[in-house]
């Protein structure tokens, strides 16, 4: 195990390069080089441990994915997932709406649609994040704070969507705080998704 | 008038070599020479028309803004303007989850986040839908049918970043069929929207 402790780290020292080069140029505009002399190291040492600018992207979206499961555990571990699933999209607006993340993401869903191995990573993180959706929501109905008429998965997709396409506009509109879209943002999430007869905000 | 007709039909001819291409190969791995093969015409000709792959893009944009108020129109039109976000919801997702569509708005945005002329073509976009959504629920809001207390402004976001994010994802996940996701829309659409004391559907 502790073999593995030196290469790991020095995987994260690269993505975070590559991440830096492809915020500055996008995937195309960064060279392999670049990534070299952001990271300090040799193309020979990188190349050990990602053959491909692709195999760098993989990586990111994996990395990616470890902070969405972080940042998604509450959905299947509070009391309440619907109050949760709120929480988590203030968290979701503060954290993607600064900017890089955003615009590498649209980087990651264009390069996806050409490269089979990003295809599949990509593809891999959406269905973690909407089956985790779905699996709150049908938690919040055995709970009573969710619709029990309400088709979970549909709703876990259309949820997944809105945060997709917050993430793909990552300044947000002018005029318009982070406030201001997370009280109207909790005010969509409860009243699309509680139960019917519940009148409540 | 009339001496205008043609440059604009060569450039609507472009604009879809273009298309075809980039939907191949990328925004990137699409050249200049590339366009010219596809849209059967000398490098000559092309420049006389679009000076770079930018100002295709830009074009392009523009064409599918051109496409967006059509569609958008009865929001400003219709009788019911929360009757017709659903309807236009629908056709939405037909036109969008078919493919081509968002996998090239993904292109777009990532260029557009290093390129400011792309950059200034999808705001003003971005502006028009986020502003004729408003529009049509301050028009729900004077004709009853929308929550007189909704952040118009705020919703508009959401719901328009609900479309970004289906058009991110053009397969939608396998298993959900057009219909479910389109019932379950407008269900959120409805209870969203509706003044608060309102329990239909």
């Amino acid at each position: 195990m502790q073999q593995t402790a030196e290469p790991v780290s020095r995987q994260h020292q690269i993505a975070r390069a590559a991440l830096a080069c492809f915020s500055r140029a996008g995937f195309h505009g960064a060279s392999m080089q670049d990534i070299c002399a952001e990271a300090g190291m040799s193309a020979g040492a990188l190349y050990r441990y990602f053959p491909s600018k692709a195999a760098i992207i993989v990586a990111i979206v994996e990395a990616e994915r470890e902070a969405h499961a972080q940042m998604f555990q509450p959905l299947d571990d509070a009391p309440d997932p619907l109050a949760a699933l709120q929480e988590l999209g203030e968290v979701f607006l503060t954290h993607h709406l600064s900017g890089v993340s955003g615009m590498l993401a649209s980087d990651v869903v264009a390069e996806a649609a050409r490269n089979p191995e990003v295809q599949a990573a990509v593809e891999k993180t959406a269905t973690f994040i909407r089956e985790t959706l779905t699996r709150a929501l049908v938690r919040g109905q055995t709970l009573g704070v969710v619709d029990p008429s309400l088709d979970t998965e549909a709703a876990g997709y259309l949820i997944m969507s809105l945060g997709d396409g917050m993430c793909a506009q990552p300044a947000g509109p002018p005029g318009l705080d982070a406030p201001r879209i997370v009280a109207t943002l909790n005010l969509l999430l409860t009243r699309f998704c509680r139960p019917a007869g519940d009148l409540a905000s």
